[in-house]
């Protein structure tokens, strides 16, 4: 991905030479009202950075992978599932998702959620949840009260 | 560098579990007021996430290398050297500075300026400037009154 040098803000967090895609192809995976935007992608680096924003209501898919996450969030209001624990997330706090935990992120009912994410360029496929692994997640209830959409 | 999986800002632009560390070894290198917090330094992920904040009139030091650097504006107001080209910057710009291209950012007399760099975790040292390097900066007017702090 080729970028110019400098890519202002066009809008609330749109930019210049960016496209505003799909969060994933519909119906591969569990998700609501999420926008993907790959803000660097140069072969020079070894990571990519993305923004995903999801609108309000809107959460990503609950799963895992090798991969690390790193995430700063950069507008709205909502929460994010880290392992077995519910955390409320509010602008420029910082999320890291270490190898195999399973994570989501939630927008609150009347607020957008969106959030950088740096992740390796080189990745595995991220795993979904099969039905022993949401049995022993909804062990804790505000666990089963977050994954129960 | 251990983190926790949730690290609310605590401050502007300021984070529990985040020092606020001197961005260079003060006389190792011209710069002005600038801070340096690493937010993700994981060995899991191949880049290095850091916020650098210039404080009003403050200015990081002009230099090159070989790695990239990947940038996305997050606070107040002022402007960047990349290459021979001055851009003003604001909240959300984002940045790409190219290999061996010559970069400097710079805040406002009366604004802070704070950003996001994505960076290698294994990555050359900066060059500074030659007195060549300089004169052939300074070709250009609106280059030569930027670097002329």
């Amino acid at each position: 991905m080729a970028t110019g040098p400098h890519r202002p803000q066009t809008g609330d967090l749109r930019w210049r030479e960016v496209d505003v895609l799909e969060y994933k192809a519909e119906g591969s995976a569990p998700f609501r009202a999420v926008t993907r935007q790959v803000l660097f992608d140069d072969p020079a680096l070894a990571c990519q950075l993305r923004y995903f924003e999801m609108a309000p209501g809107g959460h990503t898919t609950l799963e895992r992978h090798v991969h690390a996450h790193a995430v700063v969030i950069q507008r709205g209001a909502g929460a994010c599932l880290i392992g077995d624990t519910v955390y409320r997330v509010a602008p420029f706090d910082l999320v890291h998702i270490p190898a195999l935990t399973w994570h989501q992120f939630k927008a609150d009912p009347a607020e957008p959620l969106g959030f950088l994410c740096m992740v390796n360029a080189e990745r595995d496929r991220p795993q979904l949840p099969g039905p022993q692994d949401l049995a022993r997640l909804r062990d804790r209830p505000e666990v089963a009260a977050f994954i129960a959409v």
